[in-house]
């Protein structure tokens, strides 16, 4: 394709400006789950998480595994079981969370920055006690009362220690973190990674938390694209809500993207990950691609 | 039990130069397989490892896991195969190595090090391109020809990337390296983590690399603890397989040996993991507990 | 202009490794005489040199300012005199080129950049000893003769001091140089600005000199824009002055960039000031602009 | 001339604790106008503010140039006005300003400094927005009533940015300043260049402001040398303004000192330029030699 | 002898951590007197300290030396006197006690510690103003009524200027302290070697004074050993005062205590010189030796 | 007195440029001996010494002691004696010599130095090993024979250890010397001052040795002042001695200057410390006060 040079002219003075602007921030990147499957799209996120750590910003990237420690539940003959979306986990399963988590796509994931020339260093939330969590105590409504459920090993964070990550990125490394927590006893547990991708965006002080899912963003009509919202409030989204036309599996992410702006990020962005270079197009032109979350 | 005071201060002013003498110094600690099995000797190992931390040495732990994924390989169902001491490894064992050693293994030193109060950072040697490496070339004899034979995903060690590790140990971390090498196409590969543990001590200038085995050293007669060598050379060591004396497991773990003092590394010693604190009385007693391997 | 996203990810991820390429290096950038009459071009320039120091880059601006040293003398009622392409400098010219290049078009440019966000430092080659200088001896050919001629203060440069610039340059912040030198009895030169231009960036290591003049490059037609050579070797220039293809005031131009590049200049370029953004098109384009000139 | 030990010996000791007590200070020298036209005074002052810096004091030069830009207006056929002792600024005049100021009597000081061992550097105020200003708004008094007038482009200080000539003196290099400031638009304006040294002083925490004028300092009787006052305070000179003592071309010079006074300097003093070495005699001495005036 | 594998490691993992604990802490050693007459607990001692050193630790010796200046006093046919335990100090005893100290004892334990390998720094207190003094005002009860008496040249301390010792500890010397003061004159006082340990133990905010004595730490009868006080309080101190269990020479001693204590150093340790090693085992066993010293 | 202005500013102008060439410079001050005497003049080199630090020079003092030393042996009934100028030193002799030199003179020029303002700091050359000196062994000349002498504990210099001299004079403090060696034993010796002052002038890379003595400095005629030499060469000194000129105590007092010379000083000055200030217009006056020796 042969691109004007006038054009090329526009598109660049556009994004330099930004990134100027980001220059030194950090952007923290939650990969995973559903936008992971295609390995194109696998490829067009290391590369330019890749870059935006060429041209100074900050990536730090959280990823999931929910389908993959799945398929090896089933795999081992268990069948994987969900409360509130939460995940049972007995020790059996954590040891499968841990060993798919980080054991293999967290080490997935180094390798793909690692091809495209990043220095990626994968940590689970155990090293240099990273994420310091607790059991969670949940509970569900039954019959009108609200009981207690034990869902095993599953965690809530109680403290990020940044330490360990400002240390990697000021020697330019990508922290490739996996959503394992651990306790002063030395316990692991099980995490939701878009919270956990909140609570290290508010803790390390990030610009921004990207979301990389497989939708667009959040859209009025979800069949079309043209309603996409590009930016809401947290008290938009509340009404968006109640009007129903945010639902379902939406609605815990939204949840994360008000948890991440609570603990300080300043904007949070749900992208589509199959679109090619979506981080790029996100953060450096002014349209951007998906749906940018604001506190009010 | 009431220890003399004059006992005491003897072992104090005994113990106290050496502290002094590796100061700042590096030691790395092989750890795994047969060694591991037993509860109690991982925890005086890991309160060890963050002793020798505590007073100002730089331990740095690799380590193995060969019976861990002997165990998951037939519980998926797959019979682990051998050629000349190293696993034959094709693309699903190559997954069940790096989730056992990475997702399990690794993971559980590191909680067990943070328990008794170590900083610890669990690494696959794909973080920071730690580990560089290229498939390895094995040949056997048959029928008097040398034949290629493929490991598979074996690989051996290209070179050490030491900057992680080094920044590491200076914020006082202690590293915990899995065996698993990356080449620059971003493919993993199954290491032999005795010779990883030589070529990091080696590339990070370690002073000593302390082998944990289930065996008190090498012995003239391995039933007898009276006959223990205290120290040996390089070319008595030879002279001792020449002889027989040393044969069958213990051949390969000497080799690794000689191939940390080949890579530059001062002493490396063997010592028992089942003796309560053998790497406190290896290092800090006049007399050591196991033997120290020294080039001649 | 709605532009495609795809085609914005195209050229993004075109531009930003040379943005990571040319982080931190140092960039000259010669400007003035005739591409610097139209305004709207200045502040493409202007603007252009900012972004560079925003996305780190280290650009340094050296300038000329013939025709308004002529307009100036012309109001003084003095007749511009040339010899061999250098202005004859009498004292009072030298004080009006003095009162001109510093008291003015240093002024302007430092006011353009500022303008657009820059923190520029205007300095003649006086300041801190930049430029020392020594009279330059000049002979013509006349009668068959070699005969010695006067210039009065024009002089040719003895050697850069790079101190202050890279104090700067540090700080981040971008020097406008005016080529006037100076001798150790801290008497003023007039010098040729290309040629500073050049020795300047061979002096602090400069990656590259940008050339802006009022032409696309060197080309084969210069009626014929598609002649434009994109790259260029200093044995190819030469053949191209043996077959009169670069002829005229392109001579000292190309004569400047092989000093450059005998300097230790990576790569010199030619471009158009005329043309917007030139300079972003020429570093962060793969096919670049204008001409660039590379040693064999 | 034979100069006797013990004097000698009675000078240094007298000179040395200042020495010391001056390390480091900042001392801002108000040059220009009147007592600039003297050749040997120019060198005593230049050769006074090296000695200054190679003792250890970090000076800064603040010049003005009322009779040079006087004498090239006329040259210009244009009339000098002023208002209430200020010029009146047009867009041709203030040309004329930046090219005398910047380009001709700045880099004289330069020159004149580089030739007895400093490092100067030469910088008008629009360098790194080292002086922010705006249009100063001026009113007289005429019937009665008091009327705005229009001076053009005449300033007044907005801030002063210190990044930059705290970087240079840290490096010890000798800033000379010309008073000409600069807005967030890039447009310049001309400055009162002893209310600039004042601003500047009380900006970088300057010790002291030497302001070099043609007379020996604050005079009784100022035919009468004898009569001069060694040190007054605020309060003092507002009573010798209001006796008549103070009056003429000495009330906006003394207001000037008023003004460095308000902004932090602690003392500031006027001396004699045509005197020899009469900074070193103000600054090293006992008694000085001029008129130090500091708060009541 | 043959000290059992499993003891040495019972004593070291409870001597390690108490390593690690005091690593970096600052230790004042009291030193001299009676304690010191022994040539073998001298080396003992010197050993120690040197020891200290080299696990990490920070020791500050300052000593005293009464018995000394006694007989020197006594060789010169002077009668040592003294008021309320304070040595009556003409100018002549001033010097005397200049010479023992500094001159003598001071460079004794200077080598001593040199010859263990230790970098020791002999410092009086006059040195860089270590320790500022004035005369001390010492009053009597004479006839029921308080009476001034005049010690001489006997002072007391008014402050710890630590800027030196920061200084020679973080280059890890060894600083050995007399106890002479100075004041603003220049002149020198004899002071107390207890206090002036204690006050610069707490002004350079050791964690321990270690009182080197010459018994075995404060018993409730002392001719039993079994009655050792392992630790008190300062309430508890002046219970056992006032019950008469604390009396003659041990009442200064335990006032010096409380002064270090009140100070702000956490606890101050009597031991006994003349067992082997006394320091060692009262910092790195938990039971210690001596009697420690807690504020209540 | 008062002194005109033009002559203070001739004075200043002709030592500000010395203070400027010798800032940071170290100079080596060896006092002592018969130069001591006087309490006026040890104020002059006292206030003198402080000055020097005040205006950014480094001063070091080395200090010697023979009239004191023989006054404290007559006065404990033993008689001085010396061969080839060297003091026999038995143990009690070395005791006298450590309590005179380190206890009372040392002590006494800190106190002096600090009574100025200056930061002195006493050391012995034991402190920090800095002067390692061994046994010196003397030959004497009897009866046509060689004959070794047994001189004591007098000592020569092995090394001087310039760390401990470095880091304090980085601090600003003022060290003060005493001539006492130590051997790896922790043996201590007496050592000739006026070598150990070149030895140590030579070892920090001095700029000057200033020796003080009680004459003006090396005269053709002593009791002609008009006959000092201003400036000599090794080979110059030579001649004068063969000649006879340099004749008695001045020779060993040249042999040191020369011995300095050797060790790297770049120039060494015998002054007068009974002329008010003479360290003072030796340093800072064009023609000096005393005698300046340097090599040819």
């Amino acid at each position: 394709m042969n691109i004007d040079n006038s054009l090329k002219a526009e598109i660049l003075t556009e994004a330099l400006p930004y990134i100027c602007k980001f220059q030194d921030q950090k952007i923290v990147i939650k990969y995973g789950g559903h936008a992971m499957v295609n390995k194109e799209a696998k490829n067009w996120v290391a590369k330019d998480v890749v870059l935006l750590r060429f041209v100074g910003l900050n990536p730090v990237v959280v990823h999931g595994g929910g389908p993959e420690i799945d398929a090896a539940m089933k795999k081992m003959g268990k069948q994987p079981e969900f409360i509130h979306g939460l995940r049972v986990t007995d020790e059996e399963t954590l040891d499968i969370v841990k060993m798919i988590l980080t054991g293999k796509i967290n080490g997935d994931i180094v390798s793909k920055l690692g091809k495209y020339g990043g220095k990626a260093i994968g940590l689970s939330g155990k090293s240099g006690y990273l994420i310091e969590a607790r059991k969670k105590i949940q509970y569900i409504i039954k019959d009108n009362e609200k009981i207690e459920v034990d869902l095993g090993r599953v965690g809530e964070v109680e403290r990020i220690n940044t330490e360990l990550i400002d240390l990697l990125l000021e020697k330019k490394y990508i922290p490739v973190i996996s959503p394992i927590g651990i306790d002063s006893k030395g316990e692991a547990f099980n995490l939701n990674a878009d919270i956990v991708a909140g609570d290290i965006a508010g803790a390390i002080n990030a610009k921004k938390l990207i979301m990389i899912t497989d939708v667009n963003g959040i859209m009025e009509d979800v069949k079309d694209p043209s309603t996409l919202f590009k930016k809401l409030t947290i008290s938009e989204i509340e009404e968006l809500i109640n009007k129903g036309v945010i639902s379902g599996g939406m609605i815990p992410k939204v949840e994360a993207c008000i948890n991440a702006l609570n603990k300080g990020v300043e904007s949070v962005h749900i992208i589509n990950g199959k679109i090619p270079h979506s981080i790029l197009l996100e953060i450096f032109t002014e349209k951007g691609i998906g749906t940018m979350v604001v506190r009010d």
